[in-house]
């Protein structure tokens, strides 16, 4: 049991499958006797870990992926007291002391003990604290008690794996940026981007009522996913603008609110599709957001990206009509989600049948050996979500 | 009775007192038997007549000023029910129409009755309806019953009518801007620009039980103004970054809570004093705000700006770090002032004398010869709120 | 066109149909320029229409019944300006000046300018301010162009009647009950009752994204109804607990939330089924929510009940285990539910086919004669909601 | 150090200052190495002590008393990672584990894993987990990382010891009162009781802007206390109603919002005066609180109070008239205040001037000694807040 392996980054383009330490109850000469090590029953490949593979970031060579991540206790510190060896866990991927001011009002995405340079660590994340990633067989988690959620039944857990996996990232993020802007019964909602934060999103906006949810991308694969779980699509490569092909769906070219799932590696729309636009989301979504409406920006947005086109949007600072926004009193909602103040939530909804999230994003299973694969596969834009399964234990 | 004379632009630089039309209960063709006739008691200059003043807006030659507007009731349409001649009621700069979908959720900022070109309108002002506006002896206000705030006393009202005539914009204007930030008691918050709106904020967080509030500008007798309440003050002129003069007050160089009351006509910080960089006060107080705190915007910033530096800037596309602001997961609220939302508990404040807002903001009485030269002094920076006495009705 | 009929309560156990006025503009002296003249569509007998047919209010004989209207606009006074004849409209049973301090912030339930007695209104109800009620073929509806909610299109409409005729009281009735008592995506609540207010929270529930909706009920084809629609049931005839029959389906005795559609007309609980025992639901409520969670009472509690058995509930003053609901910190939301806060939202809800309430409350139509009949199947029990059709236009 | 003294309770009507253990990270078996041992600087009598010293709980002989504490940190379990030895720190009277469902969404007055019996604990109270009072020399608190709030400042703490020593428990309590009933800028509220609590959510109201606070007692002295900082004050033994008597004062004889700081020892108004009336105050606060209003309970309901005058009070089961709140839809709060809410910013509010809460409750500092004479006079209506001293650090 002492042996690991785990998803690093090596360069631009190339992440490998290597040998890695086998999880400690530290990080560093931090002592984690509040932590549990986790053998990893399942963990996801996430958009954002591909900002740090295309080269998007200042990840460094050697840094072990991977924040989307679900386990089975099986080594508890001495100071956790009601998470137990056995326990089958949802982990959040934000890192969170839970005894700070901002953990202690829920905002466990900005937690100030856990990461020396900013407010908000990660796991396997550039500049989110160094805690290791979990990409792998095992991981360590600290601040256990706080941190994890457990499966009330294991049996009945495994046999929901595939949804419940969504619970450490993606489901909850897509959620918030639906709670965000405001989202609920009746609701008209354009969500923009089919990955599987936009795709989660989606499903989030039907599981929070909405009357109609748009969905707006430019790969073809991905909005017939959208489809599939009854949103209306809109394909941005069309020469019609945003607000004629919603109101071409709707009888209006606005909505109730509006949902960024892109971030900043956003290209434009129309004609301007193959460009990198980083604003156009943002702007697009102030266009064709009703006057009083919010928006929700869980897709990530930088304090500095090296691959950017302009010297201003090297710093995070972009192009950005905030008069037409003012001009509609908009409210504009960021940052990481605090998945906790949602998974109890969410993994109910998914226990009791209200949602099928796996089947809205489309999980497909892998073995960690394939984990290189699921990075090129979903950086090519497959209408996927790549679930490792790093010790075969997923039911088919 | 039915002579009337009013404000008028004429173009950049200089407004006049003219001979203007006696009100009618009409909008052009549009009938407004829901309205009522006013004999001004008190109206006041505001910031954002500067920005037409100034010429940084479309605004016509012959417009007539004014939104601030408190009044006593000499006719009332044949639809009015409520509201009675003789009543002494203060008037919501936003004009609402009470019946549409916005105004039914109190967003009356963005009514969708009043304004064919847009949501939201106002007496007086550039593409707002076309309402005439209030700077002037008689002015009619639409959708009587539903707009006006009758104050329940009159002697005690005219008592107080100083601080009563702040209700119609800048009070509810300032106090909406730290409400949107969060700002509660033993908030520490920073508010940038001690013009009137700034000053009606920062008496707005006090009232609100803030801990510490911090006022930033570039006129020292504005800064004066401010500590004369109680505020801290910094001077944007000085080198010493915005973060470190935080730290010297608080200990910290971030604040809780922020409130931009500048908007798009904002000048650089330190050395960049003098110059204009409309994006300063967003991008200062996404650094100056800690992970979490939210950030209130009542200073307006505009969909076309003709005199802008910049050709986005001219269509309100400003250069701003976005990518700070999510890192910090701030949250953000734009746009008018929904005055109605809170102009009956600001009333109450003031006839109970929790709050001394006019001696916050310096409240001066003209009459209305003197408008042009309160218009003059105003821009040039006066530590001053300029109420107009069109009838001489206002005591010493 | 200027003959009526409608529906009056003649004494305890009977209801009439009889001839009535035509509808004028006004209520008594009081001119109602602002208001409408409906060609009924249809108009829904309700619960608490029951407690005044049985006896258990003042009700004078004579009084025309029915606030639960649906209709064509015929007439429209001069002061109404954005609803039009022709218009198909739903009708909140709550009527509203739309001016007063409550409708501005959306408490439409107690308008103050609708009833010289008390705070708040409604059409044909004792205590209510005396409007004439529309299980009727003509109402008159004041204040049109802020109580009325029209349907963006009348075929679209006709064909969803049977789903929109409930937006007039019951489906945001339940629904209401549903967010006072904090229900959201994941909740797992217990209903009390499953009449259609019952039922109509019941779906609410679902609609809001609930994981677990628990119908509590004495009448078998009732607690069907609730099953047909996915609810999980318990029969209150039953000898267990309440708190073992949750703890039977979902494994632990308590529930996050729950709603109280009953009132005060409740009977005991097991063997003390046959008595008439007014604050069992609400102590029964207190006993299964979990601590710290929220009780939504839409169920009615009257000031005056001549029928009650004591001295004390005649009075509406009964015996309420409060000591309870404050060790468990539960908050308690009591009141009519202000129907246009919900109305548009779930128009579109019913409109986008997210939900089947009609089918949920098991609607039948009727003709107008047939009104007495439905009252007296609806006071038997009948799992059914009786949806009077006075002109024969609803398609079958 | 290893000797300790402590109050403890002996039978009705006596308290003892006895030697009692020294603390040990422990309770019972349960261990505790994530709590601290402290040096008690200052711990409050507080009035639901005197429930248990008039014996009205079941409170067993040599229960140690005391939940309002204040201390130094001398000793800090393995586990404790944030608070170190010497800080000077402030105890939320609730215990909470910082780790469960409830104190994850600041629940902490209901936490689920420090009370074996029931939801939420306390330090030395009856049916509260057991833990240890504090009315003593030194006294052990568990989870010390999430449960002490930390004065940034010894010597600046220390300087307003006797104004922070109040954040344990009755200023927040009374705060969360205030804000459960919806108090605000403008507001106008009536405050049941002036004992401590009712003092201290007045003044709160204050802080929180309310324009008219009015306070209502039968005790001439407390309410000379509130007249001190600016109350409205109601003699409840006058003769005229309640609802005359706020009429007197504002005109209307309806408040905006109640809370009731009496709880189930209240005795009834006017000619009542000299009965125990358990419902009194909340059926009052029906009367006088507008419709749509709030009604915040901070005072104490028991489940069980063995000294109650009927079957029914005995189980907690009170005579409410539910049908009134339910008419004007009143909404009511309950439970313990989870003062974790509110430290930190009632702390700044403290630290910066904003309020001067020792004054507004009239702190009297008393030796350990005095503690028995301390509950004698507190008991008899004394408009005091009695603070202990144990070591006599508190500078005069």
């Amino acid at each position: 049991m002492c042996q690991n392996h785990g998803v690093a980054y090596i360069k631009p383009g190339v992440v490998e499958v290597q040998s890695i330490d086998y999880p400690k109850l530290a990080l560093g000469d931090r002592k984690c006797h509040h932590g549990v090590i986790l053998q990893i029953v399942s963990t996801n490949i996430c958009g954002s870990d591909q900002h740090m593979v295309r080269g998007r970031t200042t990840a460094p060579a050697g840094l072990v992926l991977g924040h989307e991540i679900t386990g089975l206790v099986i080594e508890a510190g001495r100071d956790v007291e009601f998470i137990k060896e056995g326990d089958l866990v949802s982990v959040p991927f934000n890192i969170a002391c839970g005894r700070c001011r901002n953990c202690k009002v829920g905002q466990t995405g900005i937690c100030l003990n856990v990461n020396p340079a900013r407010p908000g660590a990660a796991y396997g994340y550039v500049d989110m604290g160094g805690w290791v990633g979990g990409q792998a067989e095992y991981v360590m988690v600290p601040y256990a008690d706080f941190n994890l959620l457990k499966f009330p039944d294991k049996d009945q857990a495994m046999a929901k794996i595939r949804d419940l996996t969504l619970l450490s990232d993606i489901f909850p993020t897509g959620y918030h940026g639906a709670v965000m802007a405001g989202v609920g019964p009746g609701s008209i909602v354009y969500v923009a981007g089919a990955g599987p934060v936009g795709l989660a999103c989606a499903a989030s906006c039907h599981l929070l009522g909405a009357a109609v949810v748009i969905v707006g991308d430019m790969i073809p694969e991905r909005l017939e996913q959208a489809k599939s779980f009854g949103c209306e699509t809109i394909d941005l490569r069309n020469e019609a603008s945003l607000a004629d092909q919603i109101a071409a769906i709707i009888g209006v070219p606005e909505v109730d609110s509006a949902v960024d799932c892109v971030g900043f590696e956003a290209r434009g729309h129309g004609a301007d599709a193959a460009t990198e636009q980083p604003a156009t989301v943002l702007n697009a979504a102030m266009t064709i957001t009703r006057a009083g409406g919010a928006i929700g920006i869980p897709g990530l947005y930088v304090t500095g990206d090296p691959g950017a086109s302009t010297e201003a949007a090297k710093e995070g600072n972009l192009n950005i009509r905030i008069g037409l926004g003012w001009a509609k009193s908009h409210s504009f909602y960021t940052g990481q989600c605090p998945v906790m103040k949602y998974h109890r939530q969410l993994m109910n909804a998914i226990l009791y049948d209200k949602i099928q999230i796996a089947k809205a994003v489309n999980v497909e299973v892998i073995s960690l050996d394939k984990a290189p694969k699921g990075y090129q596969d979903f950086d090519k834009g497959a209408a996927k979500k790549f679930v490792i399964d790093p010790h075969g234990m997923i039911p088919n």
